[in-house]
């Protein structure tokens, strides 16, 4: 694939474009834009935006990736978890409702498309490996628990503030009994009516014969009738002279052309936040892409995922949106729905701008209970308590880096949790490659084989001391190794040699052969021989290619076998 | 060993301890106070402190060590190094010679003391291990001559300021007319002399008949003729009113009981200085203690000597001292000059203790250009450019870290040099762990072994695919596998069967544990078979204690040769 063709997945598929491509991707922009009218709003709301912010938010990006990005099927716009954390990390900033506010989301979303673009240029993408699974799934349970209740005043009609679990729920607590009863009837009413398409439309479907995949995006049209509904319940009853809070006017018209400001100061404190922005929505996107992907034994390339989002970020930017990224729904849904190249993608920001340019007087009367609604039907779907339960069974050493994050989310914030979370899982990665396994190795009695004393009889000469390291030496495990032998040493006493069986040794760094020396150093003022065995050939190279040798007064065997064979004398 | 005897390594000593070790340690100790006098002024004149704060930190602090420590043989006290990082630590938040200066830095020195201590409790004395060798190294040279830079404006009897190389050797440049010409005659003297004593003193010795390490120990002191001689020229010649700096009164008496400040600001400011204080410290102590034991044959317990340090920092704090460690070249004086045990540290304490007591009125002559001459001839040796060429020409990854850390530690500073250089070696690191060694495998033919298909002619089948990883399966390589995986899947049409073998694989992680579970899962949906082969008994537990075989529909084989056999139903 030449450079060009990399850097415009378009020209993939383009020129074989077919007329019967461009009916599947119509019919899958049509059903994704039923149903990312409502999410957009909603998630916009959730990031303490204008709800049409959203629809902005929806449409160029959609058209960047279409270009830049290599999934054939990923829907991208407004997600919950990155409208949660452009929440908490704007209000750092700005008063929610000022334009100081807006202006600093779009800023958000222009940083973190630059970040995003930036790590492709420096081949960065592998920094989000570093999100181990167990840490985003507690990030995203948390997420979608404090997200829920965030909602939960929109629903009663009330004015609950905060930022974490306790302050939201002890708000609601207090301000219970200045609920609005039309809000909790509209809210209530929207919430029973969703969690109940969810569960029990599609079977209900299926029942009267309808097909597995229709009855499907059917069900997943839950909000729009329900949106539909509540707009007629607002005009038809007044409701919102009654206290019901409604979105309220759009202006109507194409998105507006913004910039980011380029305040140096506000970048400095969006910076944090834009990064941990950017690796959560990349690892989303892209393990949704790869998931779709390989149904169809199809590609993903990860660096080109990273100028895809990111262009689409510095689209949203642009165009008066906040930050975006692949959405797990939509892009199931865009699949399911038969989408068979980006252009649906495309099709559906035509589909956003229509909404955009034709409906939006009709989006006045529709109650922010609803969206609150549909947001919690949406994020209670992303809290996994079986994950939490697996983890904690396979591993405690994940569990723990897990239950930190989901606690320190609920407690303090989404950042501070994700932070820490992967801040112990490196800790404990870390801690874990600095002690590496080795073993004491010994004679398999009648073989040429040497294995571990503690799991095999083996043959051992008081005189010599066989050591495997099951790892590449490098600074994070060279002093253990220095000081495990050290260790040896000082507990024989009749030791005269070792040798270090190096089968395992792909790489020793520069701190690794200082160790080395210092222990050929130390053991030969000692008076014990300090030998090698059984090293690779790279390796070889690259102790030839220092002074190693200069010093070194050891043998360097190419056996085990042989190493004993000669440093004991013994003929077996 | 108990608990008690390893909190209180003094108990492995003590109950044998001879009137032959006795005399050993005595010898020791007048040798070691004779060298630690001079050192102890300077380097308290270097860290920004009035000299008999140097005096102050070489009492308690070794008497502390004496009960806590594992080294025979280590002298504890302020060193260089970390002297130059108090100085850039506590000049941040306090004017140089004011009472508050002093105050920070005992604060830092107690701040340190806990560090140590709690990262001994959460045994994280596998951090220091993350400060690689080129990092150190580097560090380390840089801060010589950062070092021996800053003490010129004392030889020449000049008022040059600055942190940074460039800044210093400007400020040096604009004021050289300036200089005082007693001082340059003093301060130069001292430097010849001192340096003419390193040099070529021993040799001379050792023709004029005297053993070697007499010799050796005689060269070390001449420092403390250089002081005896200038205190003289300053007193005959009233050199102080013409212009010559002079160490001037120091109080007299024991070291004042002090307390740290516990004003939460300053202890926030100071925490991460403390951080790197604490680490460095600790890494150049336990690669000395050890050099020191192994000659011995004795043992080193690296988190039990986070204590003795700690606790060492923690006297130094409460008797008016600032940040100490165990120094090298005062600890090879000590062992060479035959000190048996601990108490030789004891002992040199009562003698500098005996000399602050006694002798402080001479100090008051002494002056600065000569200590900052012993500084100047000290730090020099810490100058190690053949490690520079030789980690160039050994690896250019471990040359970038070193290199990174030397610029900024002269450009920026000494904190941000080490941070950096730090991170830079970690980055590579994971970046390194994030993408493991992955053969695509083959029958060699005849036998029943697979090996790498680009290194041995071996025997593939187009419907089977086995891939071997050379490493451990977690978090941060696991999405790269998943990567590694899908793209061979794409580009093998024919592929039927995948087998990931498994013989090098030690620990298989929650995230990894995901990542497998989706490769089933999407290769399955491909219509891909996907199998195990050798998976180790304790990976194998692990995985049946997750659910990971209630969806697993692949095979385990146990060996690859068995694999092979069966999913391409080859006879070979």
């Amino acid at each position: 694939m030449s450079n060009f063709r990399k850097i415009f997945p378009l020209l993939d598929w383009a020129p074989t474009y077919s007329k019967s491509d461009v009916v599947s991707d119509l019919v899958a922009a049509i059903i994704v834009t039923i149903m990312l009218v409502p999410q957009s709003l909603a998630y916009a709301m959730l990031a303490g935006l204008p709800p049409y912010v959203g629809l902005y938010a929806s449409i160029l990006p959609l058209v960047a990736y279409t270009f830049f990005g290599t999934s054939r099927t990923l829907a991208v716009g407004p997600v919950a978890v990155v409208s949660l954390m452009t929440a908490a990390a704007v209000s750092q900033v700005a008063l929610q409702g000022s334009p100081e506010y807006l202006t600093a989301a779009i800023t958000l979303s222009f940083i973190s498309g630059l970040l995003l673009i930036v790590m492709s240029f420096l081949r960065l993408g592998f920094l989000a490996n570093f999100l181990s699974h167990p840490v985003i799934s507690g990030f995203i349970t948390a997420s979608g628990v404090l997200i829920a209740t965030s909602q939960l005043k929109h629903i009663l009609g009330i004015k609950a503030e905060g930022d974490t679990l306790p302050h939201m729920l002890q708000q609601v607590y207090l301000q219970l009994n200045q609920f609005n009863i039309y809000t909790l009837i509209v809210g209530g009413a929207a919430l029973v009516f969703l969690f109940w398409v969810r569960k029990n439309l599609k079977p209900l479907l299926l029942k009267f014969g309808t097909a597995p995949r229709p009855a499907d995006l059917i069900a997943k049209a839950g909000p729009v009738v329900a949106i539909v509904l509540s707009i007629g319940a607002v005009v038809l009853f007044d409701l919102q002279s009654k206290g019901l809070k409604i979105v309220g006017s759009i202006p109507a018209g194409l998105p507006p052309f913004a910039l980011p400001s380029f305040d140096a100061q506000l970048w400095l404190q969006l910076l944090g936040p834009a990064v941990l922005i950017s690796l959560v929505g990349f690892v989303e996107s892209v393990s949704v892409a790869q998931t779709l992907a390989s149904k169809r034994r199809q590609r993903i390339d990860a660096n080109q995922e990273l100028i895809g989002l990111g262009t689409a970020n510095l689209a949203a930017a642009i165009s008066g949106g906040y930050p975006v990224t692949g959405g797990f729904a939509r892009s199931v849904v865009n699949f399911d729905a038969g989408a068979e190249t980006p252009m649906a993608g495309a099709f559906t920001a035509v589909g956003i701008l229509l909404t955009t340019l034709l409906l939006t007087p009709l989006f006045k009367y529709l109650p922010q209970a609803v969206l609150a609604a549909t947001i919690i039907v949406a994020v209670l779907s992303l809290v996994d308590l079986p994950s939490i339960k697996r983890t904690f069974v396979y591993s405690k050493s994940d569990f723990s880096a897990m239950a930190v994050t989901i606690v320190l989310v609920l407690l303090v914030g989404v950042e501070t949790g994700i932070v820490a979370g992967v801040g112990l899982s490196m800790l404990l990665f870390l801690w874990r490659a600095s002690r590496p396994h080795i073993a004491i190795v010994g004679q398999v009695p009648g073989t040429e084989h040497f294995r571990n004393i503690n799991r095999h009889s083996v043959i051992t000469h008081p005189a010599l001391l066989s050591l495997r390291v099951d790892e590449s030496l490098y600074f994070a495990n060279a002093r253990y190794l220095e000081d495990r032998i050290y260790d040896c040493v000082a507990s024989h006493p009749k030791l005269e040699n070792v040798v270090l069986v190096c089968s395992a040794i792909n790489i020793i760094d520069a701190s690794a052969l200082e160790s080395l020396e210092a222990i050929a150093h130390r053991l030969s003022a000692a008076g014990v021989g300090f030998h090698l065995s059984e090293v690779k050939g790279p390796v070889m190279d690259g102790l030839k290619r220092s002074d190693f040798f200069d010093h070194f007064k050891g043998q360097i065997f190419l056996s085990q076998f042989e190493a004993a064979h000669v440093l004991t004398g013994a003929t077996t």
